[in-house]
């Protein structure tokens, strides 16, 4: 990790997507387009933009929307970063083969190479986020990408709620996390129970930001997607992308309700400043942590 | 862990010190009966009450503050904790052996026993805070004490900032956190400085409350203690002592300028629940976490 690199801008693509996958690539190039055109270098897309969220109901057919890496989306969003000179985040579903397949993000370079690819690692299963039967565990471990803007530390949405990612990303020199995100609300929870989870979601990643002492840009659809199968309310995606910085504190966050575009300028030295008041890397207990690699830790008898 | 605890009140000390310990003492347990009079039955004090926060210098006579455990305040807190019926967290200097020091937590027993007790394990070094000038680091490990209210992870001050102790104490079935602090400004650090620093203490460890679904207690101290050596403008303990529920939300927190008592009820039917909707214990990484006992993980050449 040097600290010598340059501030950066960040662009931020919240986003409702609609049936067409055809329609939500074209949208996201303009969106794109728009966020280079205001100087960001870095670009990151909600979770599995490419489609509706599938994951509402288990339905062998949704495996048509799955491709390969390197494939047509890498292709046709890495010819835009090498036009436009930005490196893009993606997150898409992956068919790795036969009956094996990822929520995997690919960070395009601006050179329109595949910089690395980060296969989603904690997988949820909740009624209406059915992952479970979509994706298999990723297998490319807590490693951020290097890029021309930085390394970063790519994470997907269910492992914003652990710890231990965020923390395995920058012990390897991460200098910011980045979380493609599908998150929203149960319509039928009310008001107090949304704000709460709404709430522990900003909260958790900040506190990741805060032990570990560097940005965390979350990136989250917004708008509404129906269950196919009329058996639930379907999801409320609520939006609130943000950047915060090394020490938590927001630095933008967008609406509940809206698309929205911004960007964001990060500054790695601040980053840099704050781990020299605050040395959390120094003084952690290594020698009591083994631990954490356990399940769960029952009492001796 | 079981599902079948009964709801239980804390009881919370925001209190400023002054240098006399016996003076200390008689005020502590003065704020003891108050809170046990108001019902509750888990009593909660900042880090290092008997006395000043004397790490501001590293002074060789500051030993004289140390005592064994158990001892002088073990025995007085503990006839207290015996007559009121509560359970008490303590945080004593521990003379363990000539020369050998530690910051220590001790839960005292409604029966007036020890509980258990607990070492602090992250020491922190920083101008004002030369902790470990006085402290070896501790050797308990992050091992939560059982009580007539639950299980406890009892962790101290500097370990707020460390995901790993929070970690391993749910990991161990503790039922809540429960953090002893003295934190404080700078006074020459400006206001919008103040407020990141105390937004990222409150929103790291309201983050490991969200990640291990588990109330967090924190207790600070409160007021403007002066740096003996006259080289700095002391410390102003900012307060705040708060209470979080398991997905991170502020039940209650106090001021950062006044001395304050007050209860909360914590139900640990809620923390049954809210794990249930957020299982994260359930897709923990366990096979990819091994980097967590290392330092930093260099890039393999």
């Amino acid at each position: 990790m040097s600290d010598r690199r340059q501030p950066f801008r960040v662009g931020i693509v919240q986003e409702q997507f609609g049936d067409s996958v055809e329609g939500n690539i074209a949208l996201l190039e303009n969106r794109i387009e728009v966020l280079a055109s205001r100087g960001a270098q870095l670009i990151v897309l909600p979770e599995l933009h490419n489609s509706l969220y599938f994951c509402q109901v288990e339905n062998t057919d949704a495996f048509d929307l799955a491709e390969p890496i390197p494939g047509p989306s890498t292709e046709r969003f890495g010819a835009l970063a090498r036009r436009l000179q930005v490196v893009l985040v993606l997150s898409l579903f992956e068919k790795r083969a036969p009956g094996l397949y990822h929520n995997t993000a690919v960070v395009m370079e601006a050179d329109g190479g595949i910089a690395g690819i980060y296969r989603k690692m904690h997988i949820p299963d909740d009624p209406g986020f059915y992952e479970k039967f979509y994706f298999a565990p990723g297998d490319t471990g807590f490693v951020p990408i290097d890029t021309s803007v930085g390394r970063i530390g790519v994470l997907v949405c269910w492992d914003q709620w652990y710890p231990e990612a965020a923390r395995l990303c920058a012990l390897r020199g991460a200098e910011l996390l980045v979380y493609p995100t599908a998150i929203g609300w149960n319509p039928g929870d009310d008001p107090d129970e949304r704000e709460r989870q709404l709430d522990a979601w900003m909260t958790v990643q900040r506190g990741h930001a805060v032990a570990n002492g560097l940005p965390v840009i979350a990136v989250n659809r917004v708008g509404h997607e129906s269950d196919p199968s009329g058996q639930t309310a379907g999801i409320a995606f609520w939006g609130n992308s943000f950047v915060a910085g090394p020490q938590g504190e927001l630095q933008k966050c967008a609406s509940d309700s809206a698309q929205e575009l911004f960007t964001v300028d990060i500054d790695p030295a601040r980053a840099e400043q704050v781990r020299r008041i605050w040395p959390f890397f120094r003084d952690r207990r290594i020698d009591a942590f083994d631990g954490m690699t356990c399940r769960f830790l029952e009492e001796k008898k």
